[in-house]
C-alpha cells in the first residue's frame, strides 16, 4: 500500500515511507548495551548500563527494574537551547519522554527473569529533526537487547527476560493527509500528532494521539493507527538485522 | 449498551457506567470561574483565572492562551504524600498532567476570539480516588467556561471563544474486561489504561493508552475507544445542565 | 463588653465580634482527622495525617511529635499568586506560618502520651480573606482532636494527649482602634496587627505583635490582649461543639 | 529593681542584668554603615549598604525601602552547622530572622524622608551563644544610623529619616524564674521564650512571646514585658555612646 | 627526545608520546562550527554555536564574547554517573572545566574583531578515557575555527578574529616518572597531574599543576612543561591539518 | 633581591614586597582552630573544626579527610554581592576556589595519622581586596595546625598530620612588570594572574597561571615562580610566629 499525494516530503518519500534509517550497535566502550539509531537526521545514542541494585522500594521482591533518562545536547536543535543541567532541572517535556521510554521498554521485559537488579537507558539525542522520543525507544530497545544477551553469556540470567521486540513511530495529519515518520517540520505544521509504541506481535505498549490545533475524527485516528503499524514492522526488522550481527 | 459482567464495581457500577458524578460552580468568592467536580470518591476545585498579561513569547499577536496547573493536596491520597513545594519541584507526573489539562483546554479554544489575554487553570485536587487527571478537564471546562460568560458579559470579548466542550473519562482493561472510568483500586490492576478526551462534537482531542503490564491488542483498544465516547457524551451533558444554571 | 464605634466592618460586626465561625468535621474520608473552617470568607481544609515514624532524631526517645504544613491555593485571593511548586520552594511567610502553626499545636500535646509517632497537620487555604494562620491552628486543633480520638480508639495510646484545646485569633489597631478578628482589608490597613493563640485554659501559647506603621504603646498592647482573650474563648466553644458531634 | 534570686548566670548576672554589650563602629572598609556587636559570647558583623535602585514594585513611589538578610557562619555554634548555600537555601529559621530584622528596622524608618533608595542590612554572626537575632537589630541600628549619616553629609536626603532608636532583647522563663537577655544554655531549657523590640520612645515594635514547653499565664508575660523595657532602655543607651563618637 | 623507561602505556606508547588522535569536522548539521575529537578512548563533541546576542553587561561595547559548556554523558565513563540535568545543579568540577574552557579560547579571540556577538561552546563528552578537559580544549578550538570561517564568508565579520590556535593535554608524573598524555588509569594514580594550554607561538595561555600526593620539586615542574611544550605542537599540527579540508 | 620600579602600588610597597600581613589565633570560642588573618585589606575568618565521622566513601579505610568551604560576606566587596544561600547555589567561583583550598591543605597532611576523622575549613571573607584565596589557603593551615595540636594534647592522635607548612600567594604581571601580592585594582587590570601555593619545603603543592588577556611566554612564567617563592617563604615565617605563640 503505497500512498501516492502531491506533497514533497524530506527525502522524497512517500507518505507512508519512513526515513533512512541506520542503527550502529556497540558504540560505547563502557557500557554494556548500546546503539546509535539515526532516524533522518534524528540520531541519538542508547546506552544501557546493568546496575546490580534495585531502587529502595524494590528491594527483595526478586524483580528487576527498566528506567529510562532523556536528554537533548544543547546544540541538537537548529536553534541552541540551554542545558537543563545549568537551568537546574529537567523541563515537562524531557521528563515525560523519559517516563514514556521507560514504560514503553518496561513492557516487553520479564521482570521476575531479569531478577533483583536495574538497567538504565540513556538516550541522548546528539541531533534532533522530529521523532526523538520515537527513536529513542527503538534505539534503546537494541542497547537493552544487548545488554540482556551479555547478562545471559555472564549466566547471571537463565532465559533471555525480553518478551518481544518492541519500537516507536510518529504518525500525524500534515496539510490534511496522514503521513509515517514526521521529520521536524512536518511535526511544527501539523494538526495531528501521534506516536505509535508496538510490539513484534502487533500490540500496543502505548498510543498518543493529541490534536495539535483541531479535534480530529474517529476515522482519521484509525487511518494513523495503520500507519503507525507499517512503520513499526518495518522498523523492527531492522532491529533483527542489527541483533543477528554482534 | 449496557454490559453486565459478574464483576464488583464501586458504587455497584456496571462496567459500562460513570461513577455519580457532581458538579457545582462559583465555588470560589474571588476566580472569574471556579467549579467543584466530584467523581465518586475523586474531587477537584478547578478555578479560572484571566490575566490580561499573556506570555512574552505571545506579546503582540493577538492571540490569546490557556495554560494549566495540577496539583493534588497532600493527603488527598490514602497515604499522605510529600508536598511538592517543600520538595522543591513539581514531579514528572503532575508536570505531565498538567501539560495535558492545559492542551486539552487549548483545543476547543479560538484564540483569536479570546485576544491577547491569558486564561490559568488551577486544578487542586482535594481528594483522589483515580481518574484526576480526568475529573480536572470536566471541571477545568467548566471553569474556564464561567470565565468566559463573564468575559462576554464585560464585553472584553465579542463572541465566546469555546468552540466546543471537551471532556474527559478513563477506560481501562481490568481483570481481562474493559470498563468505564476506573477508581484508584481499579487503576492500580489495571491490564491497560487509557485516557479519551473528547469534545461535545464527538472529536478527539488526545487519547493515550499504555499497556501497565501486557501489550494490547487493536481489538481491545477499539472497545476501550466506544466505552470513552460514551462515558465522554454523559459528562458533557452534565456539563451543560451545570452551566444552564448561573 | 461590647464596644459600639461609629466603623462599618464586614459582616456589621461589632468591634470585638468574630466574623461567622463554621467549622465542618469529618471532610477528608482518608485522614485520620479533617476539619474545614470557614470564618468568614477564609476558607482552611486541615488535615492530620498520622504516621507511625518519627522523624531520625526523635527515634528511641518513646516521644511523639507534631508538625505542620500551611499553603495557600494559587488563586485563594482576589489576585492569582504563583503555586510554590512551580517556583521551585516555600516563601519565608509561608515557612514562617507553618512553624507557628505546628509549636502553636505541641504545645498543648504529651509527646508522652502520643508515643514514638508523628501527626502531620496540612493547612491548605482554599480561599483567604484575611487571618489565615489563625483560621488554620483552630482548625487543625479539631483535625488534630479528631486523630487522637481515633488513636484512643484503636487502642494505640492509651489516654488522650491533648492537655487543652487551642485557637487563635487576630486582633489589631484599625484606624486607630482596637478591633476583633480583622479580614484582609481590615488587615492591609492597620496600625498593629498581632496574633494571639490561648488555650483552652486562658494561658497564652503564643503572642505576636507587630507594629504595620507606628510603633505601639503597653496600653495598646493590654487593649490587644483583651480582645484576642475574647476572641479565643469564643473559638474554644465553636471547637467543643463540632467535636461534641461525631 | 534588681531581682536576686539563687541561679548561677553567665559572667555571675543578676536576674534583670544583661551580658557585657561592646559595639564597634565602622569595622568594614566598604558599607556605608557598619558595626561589629558583641553581646556577651554572641558577635555579630552588621554592614549596611545603600542602594540607588529600589525593588521594582516600589520604583516610582518616591519611598525608600530598608531590608535585611541574616546568617550565621557554620562554625558560629558549638557544633558545625552546614553552610545554607552549599545546601541550597536558607532555613526556616533563618528567613523568619531576617524578616523580623527587616520589618523592626522598617518601623523607626521615614521612607520618604529616605527618598527612593534602598537600604541592605546584612547581619553575619560570626559567633553565636543565643540571643543573635537581637544583637542583630540592636547592631544593624547602629550601621543603618551611620549609613543616614553620611546620606546627609553627602546632601543626598535633607533630614535624618530615623524617628527614634530601635533595640531587641530576649527575655524568658528559666527555671520557673522570668530573666533578661538569655544566653544559649538559658535559652535551650527556657520555659517561655520571648523577644522585645522596642523604641527609645518606649514604645513596642514588635512582641514574640512562645511557650516552648507549658503555656504561660497572663501574668508571666506582664513580668517578661518589664525585663523587655529595662534592658531596652540600656541596649539604646550603648547605642547613642557608639554613635555620638565618629 | 623519546624517552625510553620501561613502563607499559596504553597503544604502547612512549613516555613523550600522544595517544591517537583524530578529528572530524561539521559532524553536526545544525551548529555553526563543530568537531568530534577522539584522543585514544575520550571522544568529546564539540559545537560552536553564534548567537547575535552578548550577555547583558556586554551590551553596547562593541565586543564580542566566548563561552563554554561541558558535560559527561552518564554513561561515559566505566561506571555510569548520575545525570546533571536530575541532581539539579552543574558540579564543581563540571563548572571548573566549563571556565577553563571558556577562559582558554577567549585568550586567542579578539573580541572586537568579533564583534557585538557570542559564541558558545558545547562539550559534549561521548566517552571518558582520562584528559577530556584537554580534549575539550583542542576540539572546541577547531568548531570556533569554523564558526568564525563561516562568519568571514557571510561578510559579518572582516577578519579572522582567532589571534593563534590553542591546545590542551595533560601532563603528570605516574610511578615516579613524567609523562604525556594521561589516560584514566594513568590520571588515576598520578603524583603530579598538569594541564597545559599554549598557543601555537609557544605562548601560555594556562598551566595548572597539582600534586595529587606529594608537593613536587621545581625541576619537575620544567620537565613537566618541555613534555606539554611537545604535545601541543603536535595536537597544533592535527587542527591545522583538519581545518585546512572543509 | 628588591627590585625597585616606578609604579606606585598600595602601602607604597616594592614589587617584591607583600601587603601588611597579620595573623591572629584562636579568635573563635568554640572551633577546634581558628585564625584571622588581614592581608592588607583583605581580612578571612578561618575556623577548623574536627568531625569524628568521614564522609561515607571513607568509612573503614583508616584514613581521615580534609575539605574546605569559601564564602565572602555579601559586603566584604566596595559593591554589594547577592548572598549565595539567597541565589540558592554557590557560583562557579566559590566552588572553584573551595576545591583549591581543600586540594592545598590535604597535600601536606598524613592522611593515616590523622586517622578515620575528618577536619572541615571555612574560610569566611569578611572583606576582600584581591588575593581571598591565598588569604584563606594561608589563614586555614593555622587553623588547621592549631586543631591539630589539639588532637595531640587529647591524645586522639599519636604524631603531627601535618608534613609542612603550606601557604599562598598571588603574583601577576600589571602593566608589563611582575608583581608579588595584587590587590584588588592590580588584580583588575593584571596582563596574567597566577596563585602559588607552596610548602615549607620550597615544593610546589599547586601552581596556577592564566593569562587574562594575552597569553605570556616561558620566561614571564619563571619570574613568576620566583617572586612567589619569595612571598610564600616569608608568609611561612609569619605561621611559624603565630603558632609558636598559644
Amino acid at each position: 500500500m503505497t500512498i501516492i499525494v502531491p506533497m514533497k516530503r524530506s527525502e522524497d518519500r512517500a507518505l507512508d515511507q519512513l526515513r533512512t534509517v541506520a542503527i550502529e550497535r556497540d558504540v560505547n566502550a563502557f557500557a554494556e548495551g548500546s546503539a546509535l539509531i539515526k532516524v533522518g537526521n534524528t540520531h541519538v545514542l542508547c546506552t544501557a548500563s546493568v546496575d546490580e541494585r534495585v531502587p529502595k522500594w524494590m528491594m527483595g521482591t526478586g524483580k528487576g527494574w527498566v528506567t529510562a533518562e532523556y536528554s537533548m545536547l544543547p546544540r541538537s536543535t537548529s536553534e541552541r537551547s540551554d542545558r537543563e543541567a545549568v537551568r537546574g532541572k529537567q523541563g515537562g517535556r524531557t521528563v515525560e519522554i523519559q517516563r514514556l521510554i521507560g514504560r514503553s521498554l518496561r513492557a516487553v521485559m520479564d521482570m521476575e527473569v531479569l531478577g533483583e537488579r536495574q538497567i538504565i537507558l540513556d538516550c541522548d539525542v546528539l541531533q534532533a529533526d522530529g521523532g526523538t522520543r520515537c527513536a529513542s525507544i527503538t534505539g534503546a530497545y537494541v542497547a537493552l537487547a544487548i545488554a540482556c544477551e551479555g547478562l545471559l553469556k555472564q549466566k547471571k540470567i537463565k532465559k533471555n527476560p525480553l518478551l518481544a521486540h518492541v519500537a516507536a513511530v510518529s504518525v500525524g495529519v500534515v496539510s490534511g493527509v496522514p503521513v509515517l515518520d514526521l521529520d521536524y517540520k512536518e511535526d511544527s505544521g501539523a494538526d495531528v500528532d501521534a506516536n505509535i509504541i508496538m510490539t513484534s506481535e502487533g500490540k500496543f505498549v502505548e498510543l498518543q494521539s493529541t490534536a495539535e490545533h483541531d479535534p480530529f475524527t474517529p476515522e482519521t485516528l484509525q487511518q494513523l493507527i495503520a500507519l503507525g503499524q507499517k512503520g513499526v514492522t518495518e522498523l523492527v526488522a531492522r532491529q533483527r538485522e542489527v541483533l543477528a550481527h554482534s
